[in-house]
């Protein structure tokens, strides 16, 4: 396991508990290393020079630090990252090991209902890696480079986006006195419609059922924040645009 | 009951599972009035002239209908309106009773943890609301017209927009071949992480991380969308506001 952050912890766990062997952990910060190889009793190194050849090496560390690692590693090796092409490693034994998801250190996941794509050229390593994902989570699709950049960018607009909505939601009741978890059910309920329906069939709201007069009071009642009046005019655009 | 829609129904279920009594159900339709008068057994009227006098008349129809239908009210009267204010019924036994959920007729849904929202300047009535709304709901919370009209302006900026959200990603992903399912667990995690952490809190991605790359990246990829593409400008800018 090359890096120690987030994703490399819950990885190594997930590998462990499905009776994979994690030979060694890598990490720039010899800190790191040694906290996670003590959580998972294995041997860490921080020296490049001394990492071990094993079946595979899989380098879950930031996006901007996996060509400096990847060049010092000359067997079987993926990368995790979401926006890098397959072609940011070097040679011929090289693939792609994405789970999608995001991760904290501190709060245990249950990795099987994390979708992991995989990609490589090479046959014999993608069947590896099929193996290992399917071991670990009941959701793994092949996806090449542009499609895993374009999931990413999905993800980022239906999650990262959707959250900073819920801040301004927040703003708005801190601003009026109103117990913002008021809201959470509704929240909860809207992101678990879409299990069951498609986002275009559950749409409901002013915008939807072209209900004017309460989009003219909702504009009215953002007159003096810009940037929030902006945004619902745009987004309620789009909805209406989609009926 | 004044109404039979999804709203109506939900309620009049919860309300006699807690052992109220509904009296008759009126609605402008015979058809809708019959429909659900059959469901509970209990005697249905569309005419305005033969509505019986009760504790309480839950009016549950349209924001535009609430005038029309209230005028031929003169018992204690509710509405159930987010964004109408109080003072569109007449008279001096007035409320409100809004409950904050979307509600579909044929999927039933747990009263108990959608919050409803009271209000009346008649302190017996409230006081009335209070209880009729503590009887069916674990979340009874007192809100003015105002707080009311702001609170129903955070619901569809954060379940609304957030639902246009996740169809913009599904049309990328239908663009590019990737199962649309792959984003559920991720947008299930980002709303319920909400329960536990504040919106600011929770946030991650590109732009709180500062990853100018990516975010680049993404806005090239959406380069032949307009739509999307200053979405994207604008939270993004958000996001990058709120750090």
């Amino acid at each position: 396991m090359i890096g120690a952050g987030n994703l490399a912890t819950h990885l190594c766990r997930a590998l462990i508990n499905s009776g994979h062997e994690i030979i060694q952990i890598y990490s720039r910060s010899v800190k790191s290393a040694s906290t996670l190889a003590k959580k998972i009793n294995v041997p860490y190194t921080n020296d490049t020079k001394t990492i071990k050849s094993s079946d595979l090496a899989i380098i879950a560390v930031n996006d901007d630090s996996i060509k400096d690692i990847e060049k010092h590693i000359c067997f079987p090796k993926v990368h995790t990252s979401g926006t890098k092409p397959l072609s940011c490693l070097k040679g011929k034994n090289i693939g792609v090991f994405y789970p999608l998801q995001t991760f904290n250190k501190n709060i245990d996941v249950n990795f099987k209902s994390i979708p992991v794509c995989v990609e490589s050229s090479n046959s014999d390593l993608l069947q590896t890696l099929k193996i290992l994902a399917v071991s670990i989570s009941d959701k793994v699709v092949e996806l090449n480079s542009e499609q895993r950049k374009n999931l990413h960018l999905a993800a980022v607009i239906s999650c990262n986006f959707s959250n900073v909505l819920y801040r301004f939601s927040e703003e708005i009741c801190q601003k009026e006195g109103i117990p913002f978890d008021m809201l959470q059910p509704l929240i909860l309920e809207t992101a678990q419609k879409i299990k069951h329906t498609t986002p275009l069939q559950s749409q409901t709201g002013p915008a939807k059922r072209g209900d004017f007069e309460t989009i003219a009071k909702h504009l009215m009642l953002l007159e003096n924040d810009h940037e929030k009046k902006e945004i619902y005019q745009l987004l309620t655009a789009s909805i209406k645009k989609r009926q």
